[in-house]
């Protein structure tokens, strides 16, 4: 792959070569934080609309535009790709991309199925390229912070976790509310909960009130493995604007509040604990307490999430190593995505997400079925 | 039935005698505000603990006190009896009462379960008596205040209701955290809910990451008879307290924060519609754009819930009407309870209401059924 | 003084004989707090109405009924008296009580004028006996986190106090917004200042935009001696409620909020430094950049103020020492109060309180007194 | 004026000529806005940095950049110059410009002293030129919905406005905290004021705590002719950051935050009002007592107060009148501000304007000048 290759007697070609496909309405960000890596070259900007592409780049100097993805592609000096293109196409062109040995940056989701995600995977693991997903809040100072809170123990064993993600916005004409606004929060799920913690099956309800043929009102509850609970509340017909998430461990709570700039971190250090009666073996009757203790609201620092993104994309590429949000975690958030309809086909009822893993799988296992002849 | 019975020309005979049962947590309440009203002649307070009754009178004389429901019931004066005794407690007190001829109102819930609360309901039918619940919340101004919003059509028709009930509290010793939280929310609904959107089924999610025998987070989401959804958050869990419903209909929608003394009910004129274009044809493809308006938050008149349901009590009584939350709504609301349990065993799968009203059922009908062998 | 003296051998008549002068708004708390003390007997109650007298005893038995001061003061087992009478009657109740060598602890304000105050603390000392302020607030959790943080130098130096204590409420017949609400946070700032940052002038500004011919809006400048500076806005007519502190120190930032019950005191690790250019003799262009820290809510414990204000009354008879909030503190707050409308006179100039405190002072003395010809 | 002059038969030339000089902090604003308005040539980007001037904009192109005034000014396609320069440097620059026939848009302040702006107004008038002040915040939805509510009679007679605009920030070099964030506030209340509610008095307080030679801490007190009160809260020292103005009527009081994105305008329909007693005589002893009213929150347009500034002086332009923020209003904020330094030399005491207004002015006249030999 020479578009990596870096010669130290020649540092001006050591810059990564990156071009960016779409131009749409996440695109900009992306040029923008290319643009601002110093040891990135953005050399194409690529969408059907030139003039949308050229708009895009505002008047940087030394871009070019096209609306081909062979020219982009052609060109021996692009060593990564990253895809803002609308939804069903980025499995395919992250294909091409990926054929022509280009690292690839994918926006959410990865794929429109599990099934042509985990192809994309395997491919990159072939070719040994990068494959990375844009799920830029799991590069937030804020979903750090839950984070290494969970990771470092300080929380506790998790017991449950609730967000709400509501706004009254514009009913998407191609996607349901599950695939437009779940995939943030499964991917921070999949980013703060530890290894023990992982989902093992997928429940959800949903409602249509407005006859438009997809679901505009959402709630997924994740059975996690320890036995906590993850919640979702997605809406799109909500009169308040909500982004929030609980995270409650046994020793701290937090409350992440998008939308509170100045405490958009809240810890709690109270926690609900068994009462301290003698009588151990009658724990089932016993009594939980809780204890009040302080909160604290951390400093965060003020920087922009994509930018880390980016940083994170062009240092995987150049150690060879996996980035935080691989394809892989694409993968499970696709199967987190597909058990949603099944759940919904047998009344909400909870879908175990380990046969769903299996590779041949005729059928959809689920905790409950049949008899269904309502 | 004596007790009732008024007589013109003796003014002071014509209140309505009643007995208070159990002083505990709740019995204070009561006794407070029957003491309060000049129609009410508060007779008696009766607890297992006479001390506690006598304390819960707070020096009020001309109160009898005892430990005997027979004491109570052997008076001829007393007319109505309002139970506030631990919740086994209720339908067996409920019934002497009823059989002796007194009118009655029932802490929730009404019964442990559907067929107790029904058999009191046919008694009272039976007897001509007023059997009540004491469903609080459904007399304060802010839920009566949504009530019209609804009943009046001007929030339109109904499109989902989401209420969250949330705190960090004890873990109760003998119920989980659905029929401790629940009845509140599901007595409100029942109370706001038009006719044609009662709930049809019942799917609950819940979690015990405590391992004290019980759920201590609860997930219910009710399907309604016109398509809208109502889902509740039940938490004894939580950092953060929170009560709030929101009710949003195609025209107006509603937040009750109960916690927010200045600004309990806020009204929102933004609603969704589909989209003006003119191919009505392709109804699904249609863009839902929202509108924005004003919103406005009424001011509540600042009287006590408990006080206006007491009066509607001794209203019932005195004119021979079925109360507000008579004992049919609460026989509604067990059956939203029991179905709980069902669609947990279910892995969340929703319950259809209508089975289970049937008169002979032999097994739980659900929307899915068998195979849980997991 | 017979009242006070304990008799080791008779245990019972060990405990403070407690008279309560006033049964109207404030007496009813005083007399709860009072009769909840083991330590303490309380024996009267006495108002001019005595039907207010009985029902502010809600049946408590034992408690002897008048409105006689006299019956009061002539039963030798009466220690100590607790005034809760208009503002007016205060000094001379005061008087008469300690003429009669009782304890005395005064609702706000001591008295109607500094001398009258000044008069009180002497007869107290003459006769060795307690006087106390009831400055309620200064018994807060949240008050004595405060004077702790500042106390503690945990706070650093001092910058400025800002007090915001407004809500629309009813205009008070007899006295005016500054004498209605300032003593409030007079008396908190006269707690939790330390020495150094005692107020040395007091500047005001008024409004009486509905003539009724007493200010309804007030705002309240003191210059602290370090060169900090305490402001008090003080409204009856504002459409919104708010009671807030704001005590910024070189090091930490406290924000105390009293309507937010979940989070009633945040404290801010961040502060305003100069900036740390080696250029030290321009100190005066030197920026000045803040740093940002982590904000922490301190659990505070969910105690009644006024609970611990009457033990600190009967602590302070028992052990001859002067109580937090004694008879100079509440003269000190009616300098500041009498110095207001010298400042309104002088068109809000700024007075001082030097000068004030001179014994024989023939004219207002003010900090622009010289050197106006400019 | 050839720069002005509209002619018909060649549409292209009616465009007014724009030049922009100053391309700072705010100047890029300024700059994007004059592209964006299609009746609009914008010719010009000035700067002593030549390079920040051509950053600044983004490759826009057939705008020239330059470091002389006198290109801009010998361009004779520019009719109309905004000027974005430190403050000191306004006046010269607007005075340059008016004298070369150019109408002037002025960030604030319009000068540094109130004679200075005197003369630019006088020359303005003298050339038929429109003279303007950037006060952006009076083109804000909020402000100017504000401004109607009380324009229209609405609000009723006004009590008092409270501003409160504090955060943490950098301390400013060369102004203090009266200059840096006064002139917001003044700007606002000159927007919405009545005439019978102008300022007839300014009082201030200050402080420095941290020793820097400048104010960092003020309050501003304005006694109005209709007997109501303005104060503003100006603070660089604060922890929490705080936008926000209630402007409280007869009828209508409205709490302004411009935070609170969801919520900028509260309207609380509750007033004061004297009690409706039968003795008019007593009046001074009346009671007030608080009616209850509905709040509503105004859905306000998602518009940017700058673009509306920019269009309202290009209409001024066009139709020969004074624009909404002209250079009068400069001119009576600089009056309010220069009388500041006067109010804290004598104490905080009240200065009057008028005296101040008057065009030989010896000395300082204050409210307290005479009669304090109380």
């Amino acid at each position: 792959m020479p578009a990596t290759t870096t010669d130290g007697s020649r540092p001006q070609r050591a810059r990564l070569g990156v071009a960016v496909i779409g131009a749409g309405y996440w695109g900009p960000n992306l040029i923008r934080n290319f643009a601002g890596l110093g040891t990135v070259d953005l050399r194409w900007v690529c969408d059907r609309d030139v003039d949308r592409a050229r708009g895009a780049l505002v008047g940087r100097s030394g871009v070019r535009v096209t609306d081909s993805i062979d020219d982009v592609l052609n060109d021996p000096a692009v060593g990564a790709v990253a895809i803002a293109t609308p939804a069903a196409t980025h499995a395919p062109i992250a294909r091409r991309c990926l054929d022509a040995g280009r690292h690839v940056l994918s926006e959410k989701p990865l794929a429109c199925s599990t099934l042509d995600g985990e192809a994309l995977v395997e491919l990159a693991d072939r070719r040994d390229l990068v494959l990375m997903c844009d799920h830029t809040y799991c590069y937030s100072t804020a979903v750090q912070y839950l984070h290494d809170l969970i990771a470092s123990g300080e929380a506790g064993d998790l017991q449950y976790l609730d967000s709400v993600r509501i706004n009254l916005g514009i009913v998407q004409p191609d996607v349901d509310v599950f695939w437009d606004l779940g995939p943030h929060d499964l991917s921070i799920l999949d980013y703060i909960l530890p290894a023990d913690c992982r989902p093992v099956s997928v429940a959800a309800q949903s409602a249509d009130p407005l006859g438009v043929g997809r679901a505009c009102i959402g709630y997924v509850t994740l059975q996690l493995a320890n036995g906590a609970i993850a919640h979702l509340h997605l809406n799109w017909l909500s009169p308040t604007k909500a982004r929030t998430l609980v995270t409650s461990g046994s020793r701290l709570m937090a409350v992440w509040d998008d939308l509170a700039p100045a405490q958009r971190i809240s810890v709690y250090d109270r926690g609900a604990s068994l009462g301290a009666g003698d009588d151990r073996s009658s724990r089932h009757a016993a009594l939980v307490s809780y204890r009040l203790g302080d909160m604290r609201a951390p400093a965060l620092e003020d920087r922009e999430a994509l930018a880390t993104m980016v940083t994170e994309f062009v240092d995987a590429i150049g150690s060879g190593r996996a980035p935080l949000t691989d394809g892989r975690s694409g993968v499970r958030i696709l199967r987190l995505l597909e058990a949603i309809p099944d759940s919904l086909a047998l009344g909400g009822a909870a879908v175990l997400l380990d046969d769903r893993a299996a590779p041949h799988r005729d059928q959809v296992e689920t905790v409950v079925q049949n008899g269904r002849e309502r």
